[in-house]
């Protein structure tokens, strides 16, 4: 009668540390799960900062050392959401442990960590999972139901801009996430990874790829303190920039579709501008993240002088996830987009079924982004 | 082979005078109209302003005696663009001399010189009609086709406001427009009468009214010299403001729609928000003149899950008017609504049939005008 | 060190039961609250499905008689969500019980019962607390602060609507809020209090009205079994309806405002269309429900040339409670609105401050109801 | 007294033509010119229909032979309205007889050509205009403006896509345009180019660009009789498409800015869809052809908590061009654009000062057109 247990670690406790603990704690609530999921442990280096994640996040247990999460044979899911230079350590060992591995976006650092975290998943035949979250907003899932029912016809274009201004002014300090040997890269694998999944979501694989990697910026402000915003203070030292403040590409998708993706961090005014349009030969898409209920949907077939953009919101009981929600036009926000995710997540893995996306997801979407930047550097075109 | 020419004479030159103008000027280049429509006569009281206007505008000849033009048998319409206190004894001169008379709104002053009008065309049997010029934009005579094939069902609301914000600041000076005996009212009959029309065009006969007429600034500067705006320079001596700013009221149709209406100059940001939205049992659109070329339409058949108000372009050559003009999406403007106008009432008098909108919606309108007015003073509802 | 906890036992676990459960679990992980609030009971009449209720929304215990619940000492608040008609009698027994009271809108079906309440509460002295959420989605709590520090000066115009369309269909069944003695009301008391108490919140409290409530489906299939949506089976037999289907109605500040409130749940297309603008001497604000994320302001004093309506996102940390989610442009949703509520009430509690909204809220908002339908029923203006 | 004549003859009678004469017919209506523009002669080859447009258009002057018109010493200004095969020719032959040259765009099929023309009229010291007429929309205008002065600051970003979708049908016929020899290039040299105007007319001139032209359907049904539309009946026979269906590049700007360009003819539901993106350090800009009376400004220098893109009405006495015709938010439209070029052509011609844009920028404009073909043969960067 009462449902088998599921017990979660986390590691990492920072903004995606809220953002997931907030869908663990409230995904059985919206969703009747086979599964009971349980806050298990949160784990954080400092033990202070994590015991006060714990209490307000839900968890049960803290911890400061990842291993001893891993090694808890109690535990049957880790989540990974440190910054990326430490995933692919973490997600191995924990994939060897046999743990499920559920991991934040960029899966790797670079295209060699992504392709060992996924044989690790692979070998070990344990279930993974990657927070491309995105793609579990209603709009968006019907978007993709939408193609998949053929209401698109043939795509001819997928258009996409993942828009930010938090860096555009010169003096923000050097915060990690401007590092390379902390994040990877810049724009480039925080946010056009995402329109990126959201192409080969909706779209297919890409063919080849020509792009351009930017920094406008090459100097800043060494970080001081933390801040409680997304970064820290600047101080009075420079320090060089050595990610991408912006990063574009052209492509062929597979299908003969043509795509065109663009990031930045320098978009004044743009917050979350994720954004993108599919035109096909029966009608169109468009999404903004900025309006995720919202899918605008143009009908090739409507009849003549009665054409245009609807503006369907994707809140009503017919589209998929909303109906877990309120009723409809009662919009839901960033946060249940984790919730649909691990929704999915947990079902799939009770049915033993491939969950969407996973590493295999990650690790493609690794390699678009590894041709973009090896396209940047030999200005030409590059095949995936 | 050639056409037959109709002689026009325009009585007033200001704003009215120059949309008039460049309507007659353009209608036959867009029109495949049955006359040849002559500029021939424009008349004002200054001289030299006239003869400018005359210049400017497009028109042969010049005279600053209203009589005159009317006297003229080469003259076939008289057009009236005078203040609303002159129309009544004009186009009442006009139609005895035979002239087809085409008049701005509100036709009179009262309701009183309203019937007086339409008994005088009516009993000379000449030609009239009155510039309720929206109802000549595309997208509303897209509304007008969509509820005259029942595409909307039985019309349960109709839900109007006509806001502007010229005279919000307290220091804008007592222009004509604000005096009741050179007005006939503010608002009201300025701006009110705009969606009054729409509403009778749109979904029929109002049955009862119960409103509201109200002043926020009841004493202004005296005007001075006038200026190149809608007025005059502010002066220090102050004077009594004898209209209403804001004119709002409910009613019902005598089809059983519900309705309201708003209009105000103390809406400050919008500057020419005339908006419906209708709401019937199969569907509903909504229009707003400041992005005129576009209609909302919602169709409650279409197939579930994919509901929305749709963004209709209505300048496709499936609509009305839009195929005159320039390619789909490539949009007009207010002029263009009484070029359209223009062209149908050219067209109905050369083949004898009905102008509209003409006197008796003229007639009609100002017995909402009024009918509101005795509400706002009574307190109560009035019957129509 | 520990926290004090606040036991809550909640009455009713439908559509509000829902949204309030969420709340409660929610708010102490959003926010640094003075309490523990803890979701101690919940209760309904069917055993079955309040066990069911109690597992999915998290609550610890169940029990079928409300009385039970006032009467238990270890529960502190009671939150009265069950249908209108029931109000009166718990909130009441509540007050004399000594417990905090927070209690669904309107607060009574009728004037004296909210009155009623009012006293019960005040003689007990006990907290209490109304939900009328809307005031809390951070777009509205920016707008009330904007107003406040004077940014839209003095206010002219409050324009607002609530439209939705689920009765439509004149084959959807009598179900039990379209019957006037368990609903009290139709639209006028289920959305037009909404806005009623937007305008009181925003602008101040009103000075008279006028109104007309209409009903445009009279009889409707009887209700049979009950369905997962807002309602149950049409069935063969018909039954008159008692309640509203569309409530407008226009109105006086006391300060001089002018007032338009609409509230139709016959407007096909509009699902949760909620939506007030305020038009003021230095600027206006527009909110409308469906992007509950957004507030669109228009400052008069911006440089000329660079005036229009800006799309303020209000989930920026500088704009009340956003701060508490998630970074800026990454939205919340609806039921966040219960959140901030519960937010403020339990800190107001802790401090022995008002609660806002509150019973005197609630009473305020049903005497313009009120007055509303002696307005409709007297067919003219009455004073507040 | 009275002013000087310029006699004006048109090349070309179709879309183009129309627009073109409507805009000489009207320019001396809204402006205060220093000229008196004279429609002298309109030029066809089949002289049934040229005459016909004659009488339409409002031209006194019909010809069928292109050099009659260049040799009529009454001429002084020669407007090429043909398609792009015959620009070239007619251009330089009117330049050698001392004729004004006014030119569609993009002004050569060829660098070769465009070169050649540029030349000509510098040799023959005429002056001369290209119609990059979006230039003119007030929006864009005052676009432009605020980058002068400074309150975008330093610019990062331009995001152009002109998106249309007439050919997106396969079965649509082979029509001139898609002819290669006839047409030059499709989509690239048809809409792109108007793209590449506005970037290099705000942000500036391009440094180096990589790009790809691209063609969907290659064979199409042959082209029967000439309909009313953009094109032809389809026939029974198929022909091979040798134009681009799509054009999309990355650039770089000299000034440092990075642009993206994507024109389509295969955006099923855009139409007309001429939207750019600015992006500066103090704020940005966003435009949209299908409301091309609207700027959106977002000013990075607004209060904390009161950011929002704004939308500007450029429709006020202070936007550029605005004033000239209709008071504030009464909507101009498309054919406007042309009165507003026109009338900026023949105040520098008489002024003799530098019209913009002239040949230089069709010139440099097909610079771009040109290096963005031969990176798409290259499959890499080219610099210009």
């Amino acid at each position: 009668m009462s449902k088998k247990k599921v017990n979660v670690g986390l590691i990492g406790y920072q903004f995606m540390g809220k953002a997931h603990s907030n869908a663990y704690r409230q995904v059985g609530h919206f969703f009747d799960l086979p599964v009971d999921v349980v806050m298990h442990t949160i784990c954080g280096r400092n033990e202070q900062a994590v015991t006060k994640a714990a209490q307000q996040f839900g968890w049960q247990n803290v911890e400061t050392d990842w291993r001893k999460v891993i090694e808890n044979p109690e535990i049957d899911v880790i989540d990974v959401s440190t910054p990326g230079n430490t995933h692919a350590e973490i997600a191995i060992a924990a994939a060897k442990a046999g743990k499920a591995v559920f991991c934040e976006k960029p899966i790797g650092n670079t295209l060699e960590e992504a392709e060992a975290m996924l044989k690790a998943v692979q070998e070990a035949g344990v279930p993974h999972a990657v927070f491309h979250n995105y793609r579990k907003a209603p709009a968006v899932a019907l978007a993709k139901r939408m193609i998949a029912e053929g209401k698109l016809g043939t795509i001819y274009h997928f258009r996409a801009t993942y828009l930010q201004d938090w860096i555009a002014d010169p003096n923000f300090p050097l915060v990690w996430r401007l590092q390379k040997e902390v994040a990877g890269s810049g724009t480039h694998g925080d946010i056009n990874a995402h329109i990126i999944d959201l192409g080969r979501h909706l779209v297919g694989e890409l063919d080849e790829v020509c792009g351009l990697l930017h920094t406008f910026i090459k100097q800043r402000p060494l970080a001081g303190a933390i801040n409680d915003k997304l970064g820290a203070e600047a101080t009075d030292q420079m320090g060089e920039v050595t990610v991408d403040d912006a990063a574009m590409f052209l492509a062929k998708f597979k299908n003969g579709a043509l795509g065109t993706f663009e990031a930045s961090r320098f978009a004044v005014g743009r917050k979350n501008y994720n954004r993108f349009e599919i035109n096909g030969s029966k009608g169109s898409v468009v999404f903004n993240l900025e309006r995720m209920n919202e899918l605008e949907y143009y009908n090739n077939d409507d009849p003549e002088g009665e054409h245009g953009f609807r503006l369907i919101q994707a809140t009503d009981a017919s589209h998929p996830y909303a109906g877990q929600f309120w009723p409809v036009a009662h919009i839901i926000g960033y946060g249940e987009t984790f919730i649909n995710l691990l929704a999915d997540a947990f079902t799939n893995m009770a049915n033993g079924t491939r969950i969407e996306p996973d590493f295999v997801d990650g690790y493609e979407n690794q390699r678009v982004l590894d041709a973009v930047e090896r396209s940047s550097e030999t200005r030409s075109w590059v095949s995936l």
